[in-house]
């Protein structure tokens, strides 16, 4: 059994166009032996944001801390701790930090994608 | 885009031997279009835990409050928000709440189990 706090995984900075302040920790992942999915924990400063984006593999996401808006091309959803989003596949979507502490949220993907 | 907060969703007591005090919202799931892997919420009441059990697919779980000790068979290991654990297909499991306030954590499972 794989037991770690998430604080103690790196901190990595994606290299990702569209990107502002945002970074992300890989907690669960095929290195430990994840066959079907892969948990990881993202942190976006205040005004940061994920690139706006669609692929072919689906979102799990779990809102940990702060509070942003959910955007895809034509419209946006506030979205507080707490919250949680399914992304089906092919669906734009972008998370926008609009408060005043560091947007924490879980994101799982699956491993084959 | 499904997106709710994760107090909407139905709280349900499993009829599941071993338990007490255990209770879990699914917050993703299959009736959403996810074809990969599952969210679960659970709650488990001060004193309550979850089965002491193995099955063949594995967890991903994140602690989101409260506090307490994961048991196998041997050993126990203790846990507090923010901890991560991965529990491999087959590993002995079990999460009990030793602490004063309701236990939650996620709980990913895959779809295909």
């Amino acid at each position: 059994m794989k037991h770690v706090h998430y604080t103690n995984v790196e901190l990595q900075t994606p290299n990702v166009e569209g990107i502002k302040d945002t970074k992300l920790r890989w907690v669960i992942s095929e290195k430990d032996g994840a066959k079907n999915f892969a948990m990881r924990v993202f942190e976006v400063g205040p005004g940061g944001y994920t690139p706006l984006h669609q692929h072919d593999w689906e979102h799990e996401v779990f809102i940990l801390q702060g509070e942003g808006v959910a955007k895809n091309k034509t419209k946006e959803e506030e979205f507080r701790e707490g919250d949680v989003f399914f992304v089906k596949p092919m669906e734009w979507h972008q998370f926008v930090n609009t408060g005043s502490k560091t947007l924490k949220f879980i994101c799982l993907i699956p491993i084959k994608r």
